[in-house]
């Protein structure tokens, strides 16, 4: 079975391509006291995977929507454990997407003032990006992901056969990333997955490859840079120009298409900054068109848009820390004021995209 | 002005004792952007320490009573924060005792993934033992200290006239622990303050070197083990005795004087044992009479008081390790049934101070 180990503060920890997970989460509830958080509809779907029921201490089922992100419906899942029993040297097995990885993840850090867990994936996104990094970010009141904690899992369990009855948004959730990590960083990575990411989830042989070096990539980058100081920014690519879109069209875009379409027009305005070259332009274009293109994305109102920039994390007083590009594997963090030419550099990518279609 | 260094994994920070409050707030003030969070007797009593309001970016006041320290209430303070525009570059001043530093050292690590605060203790307990350490415990439905970080403060001050108003109560709970640390360590400290400890509170300058060669201790046992994975346990001296006691008084007694009590318990039945002799036993006991002698304390069951020490975290099953001592500073943790013998033990102990009395 490939695996990496990533090179965390805290510890190092594997993460484990496996072949059969029911075997595995068998192999673990002998080894340690278990406590599963799972999201309910992958325990719906995959019934057999818990079937060993009297194998785990508890098994709590998490409903992944992002009202549930929050501190109180927290508490109730860590007064469930509690009451279950949990120990600290009890083992916490999350089972999810990035959400319930979000719960999962803070649950462990401050129960008992810390416990250890176990993470198991089950969106493209979090297999092949968020599972790294050991962040977690969850709600208070109005504040999104205002809380959070920095908390790695021992281990990662990637098990691809969770990628069949993924939603095809949730496909191209995972699709940015994996894209966004291969524009970050040039070399034998980004090549195999320019050249196969066609292939994704026809071949499971291929798809866990290129999970896997989207995974190489982000785990050079998270390893420099644990606590988000500085190069981990880069990781944004595409984020402040998508997040104003998903915001723009009120949410009708996924994240993935969002972060696509975002990584586009940062090359855009890196093109026209002469920054990147035509050639280099085009390349990533086309690889990113192959999964926008069913998506048709307009904007009618330029300044409500910028509005929606303005509101970026991102954003100190009138400028953008834009994240643009110099070439593939060549990103830089650009200072950018939130002007006019901004403005016509972005309607610029739009008319740009109607003359192309 | 007196100081110390304590090394904690994450980074070193100093305890310093600060003879001008008022100016230091102001001082730090224009350093930072700061925002605080005071027990808000503290605020009643000391208006002129906060005097400077424009100084500050935000003041919240805490109630600091047990009932309020979950999970609930600290959202409301993060939820205030936030809504005054806290910023990850922004500190936490937090100026209270023991419950409110468990409240500011969460809500600093959580919030925006974790930002700087600062402490200024209020009681003795604080200032002698629990401002080092790094630890909080908050409580979750009925679990009480069941979630709880490690984060340590960037500087902590001490400010010695917080003691002239603090209640009599106050002064035992903070004198338990400060003799605690004493035994636990035999040599210099122990002398100085065994020899000087009658005259706490009425010599600032001896109350202040007290509470700094308590800190000496602490920081030596919390040093090497910063994340309570053994040798920091000699710290639950006297806790597992006095907690039952606590229980069984339905708290009428207070934390302090069932600390010195319960050091005076495990005392002597490491004196029963043939641990300790004697003259050692008498020694500590006189300094720990001299503050419990006007608080009678009886046990007229012993059976329900079993029960109380039987629920203690530190029993497993049918055993309790017992923190004993061998002689002053050679503290022992003796795994110790729950039986007869050790009940006979304790009837013995409160016979023995009735005889004495």
């Amino acid at each position: 079975m490939k695996q990496l180990k990533i090179h965390s503060q805290a510890f190092n920890y594997p993460i484990i391509f496996e072949e059969n997970l029911s075997a595995k989460l068998v192999e673990l509830g002998k080894k340690y006291k278990i406590h599963i958080l799972i999201d309910k509809h992958v325990a719906k779907i995959y019934k057999d995977v818990l079937k060993e029921k009297k194998n785990y201490a508890s098994i709590k089922l998490i409903d992944p929507i992002e009202d549930k992100k929050n501190i109180q419906e927290i508490s109730s899942y860590i007064e469930y454990l509690l009451s279950n029993n949990i120990h600290k040297d009890h083992k916490l097995v999350v089972i999810g997407g990035g959400l319930v990885q979000d719960i999962g993840s803070f649950v462990a850090h401050v129960l008992l003032r810390g416990i250890e867990w176990i993470f198991i994936p089950t969106t493209l996104l979090a297999m092949a990006d968020s599972c790294v990094g050991s962040k977690s970010g969850i709600n208070v009141g109005k504040y999104k992901n205002q809380i959070g904690t920095f908390h790695p899992p021992i281990a990662i369990y990637i098990y691809l056969p969770f990628l069949k009855t993924l939603p095809q948004t949730e496909m191209v959730n995972g699709i940015g990333e994996i894209l966004k990590h291969a524009f970050i960083k040039d070399g034998k990575s980004f090549n195999f997955i320019s050249d196969n990411i066609d292939q994704f989830g026809k071949n499971q042989k291929i798809s866990g490859e290129i999970i896997y070096q989207s995974l190489l990539i982000k785990k050079e980058i998270v390893e420099k840079d644990e606590f988000e100081k500085h190069l981990r920014k880069v990781l944004n690519y595409g984020h402040t120009f998508g997040h104003a879109l998903e915001g723009y069209t009120n949410h009708k875009i996924s994240h993935g298409v969002g972060v696509l379409i975002g990584m586009d027009i940062a090359n855009y305005i890196s093109l026209k900054k002469k920054m990147l070259s035509i050639d280099e332009f085009n390349q990533m274009h086309e690889l990113i068109f192959s999964f926008t293109k069913n998506y048709k994305v307009q904007i009618n109102n330029y300044d409500t848009y910028m509005d929606f920039l303005s509101h970026d994390k991102k954003v100190i007083g009138n400028e953008v820390s834009a994240i643009l590009a110099k070439g593939i594997g060549k990103i830089e963090i650009v200072k950018t004021k939130l002007d006019v030419k901004l403005k016509n550099y972005i309607k610029g990518y739009f008319k740009h995209m109607e003359n192309k279609s």
